[in-house]
């Protein structure tokens, strides 16, 4: 017999009645019913129920076991009477007799219970993960990481991508983020990086022939304390091919993404149309360049209905360039209180509030009225127009928002959020995905100058001709992929041509001796035959978070850090030697008080 | 048409004559025969001939195109005559008509050819990375590369494990070699460290239930420079389960590394007989604990053959406690030039000699006379008896070292790796594997104390009560995989009981606050029910090294360090920003003079 164990505790069923067997796992739970021990016995696969009565030779040594030893025990299977079967574990037709019993390693008073649903405070939880883990919830959430990126890999290849390893030790990366540095022992004072992505490893792939790449490659980021991200490190499915167009990229990664949803989204639907919408209708139409498209709600520009009108904040607004009315159309939400409810929702997130109009039956019988102070302000004409543009009848409702449109976007984005939400009319039994494309190059910086507004790397849309004209009308080959709200994929088709990348990056004021010094290995490789070639990056901490549905990723992580960025568990990071210091021929400053 | 490409330049053939087809690649090679361009324009699949003749519209910018250019082309397929037809081109039936021609990114002049065999200094090949990788042997070796890694995740897969991603950004690990570290921002004056090898968290995997657990992991040592290493990092295949045996792991492992070599060994012979070989005996054999058994020659002891005997050196040497005499037999190496040069390897390798004797014709034609001095001391029937025990004959040798086994069994080692080379007996054509099992836990350091002599968390052999006797002679559940002379894998079963591992670093010299302060993070999960657990670690730049046929590391990874740990063509290290420095609290020493 095996030292340890002949079946799992999933393994044993009715077929195996009568047999004598060998089980190793933690003791779940011990209960004594009437003298007998009852411990539920689990292991990675399953639980399996073992019993003692007090008869038995061991009954003194199971009499001694605790919650999560681990044991290993001998024993006989038995049928469990019929109505004692429990048809929701698979192990459930039997019990096993305990003959004879092993503690392979018992457990001290615990921290922390596995079984249950008692909640800790998450340093609890981080400074004993090793128990954390063992719990039901973790042990499916990190087999459904494994188990997602495996899927994603065999996607890769079955499109012919291979996987090929960057470095992690290596120089400062462009991503704009904070580096963290490694410093050199053998040249002192002198310090590699972590890479925040494979960005120009993966170019240089590309210049290197390699046609198709992908990598699920940890990334590294030196990020303050945010309560949704991981302040060190995030891994992402990483490709790039060559001698492709935007949509090659998206006909690539679709299906791949699409049969991961499918395959691990637990029966929620996964739209296969994922239309293009470009960033100008997204910031429109959702306030955001991450719309969450489960939410049918769309807004649209009605300043025609307010030009000139009795509501004199907008007439007045309208007047000054570049400002628009927007309505957020709010089916079924035509009641004052809820309208209320929005304004004050406006107010608190720094508006001055949102106008609304509701629609509801009218008081004198007469049919359907639009109620709201905006309503009067501007009239029944203008108020039936908007009614008809927008779709809207009896019960419904529209907020109003305006100026300059980057003044509220932000607002009228959360808002639209929250009246799906609380108007039920967002469907979370989907997963709804829109690739979002025609992002502008550039922006004007806080100080009126112009700025890469994105990725520095993209190929202006046009080339070099686009460069000529306005820089904040140029549009890049880069695109995002938005999902339930998310930004879950980021790319863009690349610029291979040296030209027009000092072109571009002179628009934003960076000289030709600035680029080749911050990217210089990239650029200088595209003196050498460039391909043209694109790709994108996918958040797989993310893409793990909306399978399981969890909103914190320390959940999809086997061993986070915590907000202060510390593994209170393997205690990092901590004090280095004297020794450690001088050979890399480093001292640490005091504080500055 | 697609903008870039309708098919690839592995992809046509005499099915596709007729066709007018688009393709992008780089040109590999261009000739001018009698006026006609040819150009062979390759990407990461193959080669495709194309051509221009003078009278093409695009001849004039066909001409401009020089070596490595990322171009493409329209052209007619056309069959070749018959007899140019190159059969091993996949593309060789064909042939392109340019009819027109796009350059995508034109190529300066180049520092390294990419067609043909120059060979360049190894620092002009890593600042040009990108252009060596286009070269056949590189593309070749890193889809390889990319192909095993893949293979060995499938094995892995189906043998039912998952991987699991432990952090890179973490706590000193205890692996002995010296660490990376990385200063923290947040919290200034302390440092995380890269990992050695994910050996603590993949034993906390264990204690958290994972059951199995294996990764593709990357491995950070910052060590001094030497040619046949990474001075950075490594990867390997590092794998972990519970409830196991040592044999367990065996027969979880070896399919899996044979399936690897069977798949990609390119025909050579694959063992299937893992024999397991003791480290005494593999020292007493072979000399190394990593022993090449392609190479049939066995050491023996042949101590009783001399002790008293007339070769006073070796009678007066085993006089003295723990000497040995033993013998490599050289079948076939019965010439007295061959003997002669193999005790100048051996002088030259830092001993005094070693003593042989060969069999030859005897001179009176009397048949077989053994000669050289040693044979004449011990005369004609300790002769015979040695030649008797080591299986020789006519036309053979024997070469005996004498002293303590620790003084000269490297030096033996090497020699049996030589003669095995000169007289051909090492089988080129096979990969022949074994365990070598049963090594010892503690050894004498050179003060005379007691220090661990492999890895301190493997399991002793007796548990607690091998503890007791001496510890000299503890072996431990531990084991490698040799394979042609290399160490490809290492493992143990670990100890997973505290009161056992206290013990055991007792013995040697450490102190249970001591164990707690570097490997607290491990020592702490065991308190809470560890179960019995073992694993090991592939080298997969090796085990690519191997099936390649390199010996040099650089050959197998993308973009290493060069041996003072620099990336030129990314300029890694570099000096930091002062702002960095100030963010980190850190300030540079100068150097002492």
């Amino acid at each position: 017999m095996h030292a340890y164990r002949t079946h799992t505790c999933a393994d044993l069923d009715a077929s195996n009645v009568g047999e004598t067997v060998r089980l190793a796992g933690w003791v779940h739970r011990i209960r004594d019913h009437g003298g007998i021990l009852f411990i539920d016995l689990r292991d990675h696969y399953g639980i399996t129920q073992v019993l003692c009565d007090p008869d038995s030779k061991v009954f003194k040594a199971v009499e001694k076991v605790r919650s999560e030893w681990c044991i290993r025990i001998d024993g006989e299977v038995k049928a469990r009477d019929p109505e004692l079967v429990n048809p929701k574990l698979p192990t459930g037709e039997i019990e096993v007799f305990v003959r004879d019993i092993e503690v392979l390693g018992a457990a001290e008073e615990l921290p922390l219970q596995v079984f249950g649903d008692q909640e800790y405070p998450e340093e609890t939880r981080l400074r004993y993960r090793f128990l954390d883990l063992r719990r039901a919830e973790m042990q499916k959430n990190m087999t459904l990481r494994s188990d997602v990126v495996a899927s994603i890999r065999k996607r890769m290849w079955e499109k012919d991508f291979r996987e090929y390893q960057t470095p992690i030790i290596t120089a400062s990366s462009p991503e704009g983020a904070r580096d963290f540095l490694v410093p050199s022992r053998l040249h002192p004072g002198k310090f590699y990086a972590l890479p925040q992505a494979p960005q120009q490893f993966k170019q240089l792939l590309m210049v290197s022939g390699f046609d198709k790449y992908f990598q699920i490659a940890p990334c590294f980021r030196d990020e303050d304390p945010r309560a949704d991200r991981s302040p060190t490190d995030f891994y992402q499915l990483d490709l790039e091919m060559s001698f492709v167009t935007q949509d090659d990229v998206f006909a690539t990664v679709q299906p791949v993404i699409q049969g991961i949803f499918e395959e691990f989204g637990g029966g929620r639907a996964v739209d296969k149309h994922w239309p293009q919408i470009t960033y100008a209708d997204a910031a429109l139409k959702y306030g955001t360049d991450k719309p969450d498209l489960r939410n049918p709600i769309e807004m649209q520009d009605v300043s025609e209905h307010f030009r000139g009108s009795g509501f004199a904040i907008f007439a007045k607004l309208l007047e000054q360039e570049g400002t628009e009315i927007r309505a957020i159309p709010a089916p079924t939400g035509g009641s004052r209180k809820f309208c209320d409810r929005m304004n004050a929702f406006a107010q608190n997130e720094g508006l001055p509030g949102m106008g609304y109009i509701f629609w509801r039956e009218a008081e004198d019988g007469s049919g359907m009225e639009a109620a709201g102070p905006l309503a009067k302000n501007i009239g029944p004409e203008r108020t039936e127009a908007i009614r008809t543009q927008l779709g809207l009848g009896k019960g419904d409702a529209a907020f109003f928002l305006g100026g300059k449109p980057e003044g509220f976007e932000r607002v009228a984005g959360l808002a639209r959020n929250v009246i799906g939400e609380e108007l039920n009319l967002t469907d979370k039994t989907r997963f709804a995905f829109a690739w979002i494309v025609d992002f502008p190059m550039y922006e004007k910086d806080d100080e009126g100058g112009i700025d890469f507004s994105h990725n520095p790397f993209s190929m202006p849309q046009g080339g070099m001709d686009a460069l000529d004209g306005d820089p904040l009308k140029v549009l890049g080959f880069q695109y995002d992929l938005a999902c339930n709200g998310y930004e879950l994929v980021s790319g863009a088709i690349r610029n291979h041509r040296p030209d027009i990348m000092f072109r571009a990056f002179a628009i934003a004021g960076y000289g030709e001796d600035e680029v080749r010094k911050r990217f210089g290995g990239m650029v200088n490789a595209f003196r050498y035959g460039a391909p043209p070639h694109g790709g994108c990056a996918l958040g797989i901490d993310r893409t793990v978070m909306l399978l399981a549905d969890e909103s914190n990723i320390r959940q999809v992580m086997l061993f986070p850090m915590n907000q202060r960025a510390e593994d209170l568990m393997m205690g990092a990071p901590s004090e280095p030697t004297n020794e450690q210091l001088r050979e890399l021929r480093l001292r640490v400053l005091p504080a500055e008080d």
